[in-house]
């Protein structure tokens, strides 16, 4: 498989850790958490989010910038790891963000909202 | 097109809207949020994982996993967002999870850690 | 007045704010919220979350505290609003907290979780 | 102290907890918590948040809602060490939120923004 694939091959790496492919709770992280279930891998998504902005906090003020990829990995891990819990991939996902980019006036929408959203943020401050 | 070209495609999007590349805040959602900065993305990222937690909540309760896959497009899109605000790719972040998985041993230190974890918490139950 | 009678009378407002109390979403924000439902006020949840992640990490690196404060209070304020959405207040989590802090043993509970957790992270690094 | 103080209550134990005071991480989980520093106390902010959104969206869906004040209590108490953290506490936290009801028009200008963002979404819809 090639190297442009990557996400697809980690996500067959998360699937073949599911309890009814043979993955082993006791051997792998991915199958442990998949054995927990829903709760504990959305608490990990609530923690990795709160370590993203933490880094980038670090790196607006002079720290290694390096670390918010490092943490961001660590989101769209877990990220996935909740897809496969609802037998979903990134494929899903990398299709959605290219039908959005396929549907013109998308960004316009997005913005329009956003710029009534600030025009009440002016108006309240 | 290898997931890896989608998200780089849409990374060049992203950067095209940065305001020294002529983004205008106007005309561009993304142009919008890059202009207002660090802080704004970074609450963007708090919010979208907190609709990831709530559209699999729901679909495990029985409603529609497809929420999930469009919670947690915005999740990696704003991800992104900030990603380009320090200069930083998601070939960055996928390039950093290959490495992961070429590592040896990685899941196993990841496992041993959760085990531990585990372990505790059944001690305090 | 003491905290309890001012998150007490806090409570009271937002109660007061309910569409079954002729709350007016068109004159008041909390009465706004309430009718827009569960969903947006969580959302408001994990963006006060990801605010008071930031203004403690900018204090960290020589910001002003009092925005950890104003971060805080907004977080307490909407966690307020999503206790009134299931007819919950603030004081059925103070006295939760009292309970714990009457329960002997319990911060030695969670001590030990914690420590097996750090000696799995330790193992793991 | 009157009952009325519980959350000054606690804040005086979390103050005593800390390394200055004696707080001996082997034996408190507060203890723990303050030595092992800010971003430790902020994931676990970020992990709670998530939690409270998880326990409101079971509840939603017919759950226990006293799952809810638990989660709450588990997100007010960390926000408390993190106010720790930086030498502040609830009582800060409080007349915050007393300053702010006294404002006249506070939830007007809160409600003001708002009804824009919403004015956008459903220009957006």
């Amino acid at each position: 498989m090639s190297s442009n694939d990557s996400l697809a091959r980690l996500a067959a790496v998360i699937e073949s850790r599911k309890p009814a492919h043979g993955g082993d709770p006791e051997a792998s992280y991915v199958a442990r958490l998949l054995h927990r279930g829903v709760d504990q891998v959305l608490k990990k998504v609530g923690e990795e989010a709160a370590e993203v902005v933490m880094a980038a906090k670090d790196a607006q003020h002079g720290g290694d910038r390096q670390k918010i990829v490092g943490e961001v990995a660590d989101l769209w891990f877990h990220s996935m790891i909740a897809l496969a819990l609802f037998d979903l991939a990134p494929a899903d996902v990398i299709a959605e963000l290219e039908r959005r980019e396929g549907t013109s006036g998308i960004e316009e929408k997005a913005l329009r909202k956003a710029q009534a959203r600030e025009a009440g943020e002016q108006g309240a401050a």
